[in-house]
């Protein structure tokens, strides 16, 4: 895979050829080439990407990661106060964190890379990422490389409808009909209720708008009924809205029925607000090593098949598209376990677990896909700004409204697939997985982070890239470069 | 809820009684008391319980964050190395993040919880949790206390075996079941190439054990066969050798079959790897605001009936449990979306996507609980090693083995999740969770750390917790500290 061949360059980079660059300016001068990187962009055509706001930065991916913060000041127009945010050190205090959680005794750091190449319904978007894995950021940038090859992403989301659920028990001689039937009748007045609670989101068009009664004659304790709430709540992601309304209008709906109330709480398969992404990929775009760009197009589809048939593979394919979603989430401060429970649940809504995604073939033989998942995102309220963080991360991608955060959201969800599917039907993970995982072993052995890059390079090299080895390598190393300690 | 009630309280101590402590010793006088916390527990109690190594840490919750620092030194006996991890700055540079992800431009923090009161099979045990939701540290500490009143958690867990698929396409004739035999004839020599791919596992115990082949006979591109191997990876999460394991068997599959293969790589849902975690509540235990504690374990159960039966409610019971779980996979370098997509699609093993906790009421009433889940995670390899700080979360849990790991999450996970339930079937969420909003409100008007506790408190006395009112008090509370500026 292209993303990941190029990735493994990058950890090969020799740490003196590193070009380290002030917080605010990016030299002009070429960064000198690297034997395995004989093509280095020059600094210039970077720097037209940059006035462009072009997503496609090249060379971005072979700078410092002080080089890179300067490009993405540039870039997104951060000020001085969102800079510092970027930072190592300080962008979540101690006390801030304390603030947010309890218990609260330290602070930790995930990596924030940038994934480039995003062309989303015509705009370029840089996209922040937050995540420990390696090739995770690389296989983003790439498959969004390859959708840009066919126009870029098209996307699309519901209006931010959450699902609020009210549990009732205890219905009068079990009779879920009549009950229903009574809330139905009831059905402007319990909206009103709900829709009341909020004084904000009504003037910005939110609100309560829809109710749905839905009876369960068979569980594990007896009949019940229980009543949705449909609630848009705008540019939040809404669980403090939702839960309110269903905590107001339950005293009514156990009036109403007789029954008795448990449960008022908002559903994370929020099945009202779906995104979807789409893209098409000119088969030409996807030749690789010889093979015939529409035979990897073919082999696309084949393995996207096999998740729509077995849940083995589903969920290791839907893994893949969270892989990207999850990182973009976190690093806007939105609450990740709730987009995974909802995506996840979505894949098994037709009684069996599968593919989140559709891929085929166009009449010319073009990739085309999607994908469709519940994505309950926001832009204001919980996290994203009680978080520093956070609103550098709605920044940087540039979201005017919770339904555009979620539109990016799929949009890189949908590319973290296609990569993963590029790289697993041609030359398979491991390829470039291998390269990732020498460098891990090198950094687990002790090596520093300036060591790993050459304990790696020389792991693969040798096909042996296990920890005795790694530990082996850096003791060679440091024995060439350092004297030995006297004791 | 108790948890959340307590967690109130600590919301709104007042800055000035903040105590700070050196980072090796913790004060011995006794913190003051606040105005709303009149049973503070003495620092004497709080010190025998780390000389007890007991996880009940008694005012705890009312340290400051610097202050809990100084205890989980002492209790975890950290040295000087590891105690810098929980550094709010630093303790991941951006150095080390650009080893670890492609395009590093930042280090994203996630605040680091410590969740108290865990006994698990007779060990008591602190929590780390990394995550950005309020309540999530309070309520897993509060789970773990009700359950601790019935002796702890129990758990248990299968050996660290997981799956790697390998797919077949274009069998000879379609002829699935021919295909399938010729593959059983060979599973010795296809288990042995699979077992010789790692130097390491085998000489653990670990490597390739078993092989299981899938027909599917309908598919969007036709007849396929998958084959199952399963390996076990020891203490590693282990996708790296179930992934090279994959590709070494992958030739010798199509030369036995006459197929041609096409994916090789894991699967997410560990069926062969899952953990289990039980407890039992006394009922007495569950009693609340006058409510008789029988009635609050029989409406546990009513509330998860509905977890049972519908896909709505399930996503979000589960969600809860995850909540707990994924910050303690994050805390210790493992990845979180793997362990996601694991327990959600094996929420749908059976047709329907349900909920992954059984509570029932036993013969005297009590309350039992049980959550049985796929986990994948590690304590080498990967993240585990490769981040600093993951290397600290596994120290403070004390985890010896991949097992042992996937044990003590599984008990933080049903904790998280009785609790949760707790909460909704009593007072209902939004009573805890309302002050945390406040808080956020607070936050998001501009508040700084020090004062966003005052305007929470303020909000929630008024009944009024809104963004508008949140700037209002804000503004009214500077304007009685500071002289106004003169422009």
């Amino acid at each position: 895979m292209k993303g990941i061949r190029t990735m493994t360059l990058h950890l090969a980079r020799p740490t003196a050829q590193l070009r380290t660059m002030t917080a605010t300016t990016v030299s002009t001068r070429a960064p000198a080439a690297t034997p395995s990187t004989p093509s280095t962009p020059t600094t210039s055509s970077l720097e037209r990407a940059i006035e462009d706001r072009s997503s496609r930065l090249p060379g971005f991916h072979r700078l410092s990661a002080r080089a890179r913060q300067a490009v993405l000041v540039r870039w997104a127009g951060l000020d001085e106060a969102e800079t510092a945010l970027l930072g190592g050190t300080g962008a979540l205090t101690l006390e801030r964190a304390d603030a947010m959680v309890e218990n609260a005794a330290g602070v930790f750091g995930l990596p924030l890379g940038i994934a480039t190449n995003f062309r989303i319904d015509g705009r370029d978007v840089l996209v922040p990422m937050a995540v420990e894995e390696p090739s995770v950021v690389a296989a983003a940038s790439f498959g969004a490389l390859l959708a840009r090859a066919g126009g870029g992403f098209t996307t699309s989301a519901d209006a931010p409808v959450m699902i609020g659920q009210v549990q009732l028990l205890d219905l009068p001689d079990d009779d879920l009909d009549m009950a229903a039937a009574r809330i139905l009748a009831a059905r402007d007045g319990i909206l009103e209720v709900a829709h009341r609670q909020s004084e904000t989101l009504p003037r910005l068009g939110g609100g309560a708008k829809d109710l749905v009664v839905r009876p369960f004659r068979d569980t594990p304790v007896g009949p019940m009924l229980v009543v949705h709430i449909h609630y848009d709540t705008r540019d939040a992601m809404g669980a403090n809205a939702v839960n309110t309304a269903c905590e107001a209008v339950a005293p009514l709906l156990a009036e109403v029925t007789g029954g008795r109330v448990l449960l008022r709480i908002l559903s994370n398969l929020a099945t009202e607000r779906r995104a979807t992404a789409r893209c098409r990929i000119p088969a030409a775009a996807l030749a690789r090593d010889g093979r015939d760009g529409h035979e990897v197009a073919q082999r696309i589809v084949e393995a996207n098949a096999l998740a729509v048939v077995d849940p083995w593979r589903a969920a290791t394919h839907n893994k893949g598209i969270l892989n990207g979603i999850d990182p973009v989430v976190i690093a806007t401060g939105n609450d990740w376990r709730g987009v995974e429970a909802g995506a996840h649940a979505y894949a098994a809504r037709d009684g069996r677990y599968g593919s989140l995604t559709d891929w085929h073939l166009d009449a010319s033989g073009d990739l085309e896909g999607s994908l469709e998942l519940p994505l309950a995102v926001g832009i204001v309220g919980g996290g994203t700004r009680a978080h520093p963080q956070a609103a550098l991360g709605l920044k940087i991608i540039g979201a005017e409204s919770a339904q555009g955060l979620a539109r990016v959201i799929a949009a890189v969800g949908l590319a973290q697939n296609l990569s993963a599917l590029r790289a697993l039907v041609c030359e398979g993970i491991q390829d470039g997985h291998m390269a990732l995982h020498a460098r891990q072993l090198a950094l687990s052995a002790g090596a520093e982070t300036h060591e790993a890059e050459a304990v790696a390079t020389v792991l693969v090299a040798e096909g042996a890239i296990r920890a005795g080895r790694a530990a082996e390598v850096l003791g060679e190393l440091r024995a060439t470069q350092t004297p030995a300690p006297s004791r």
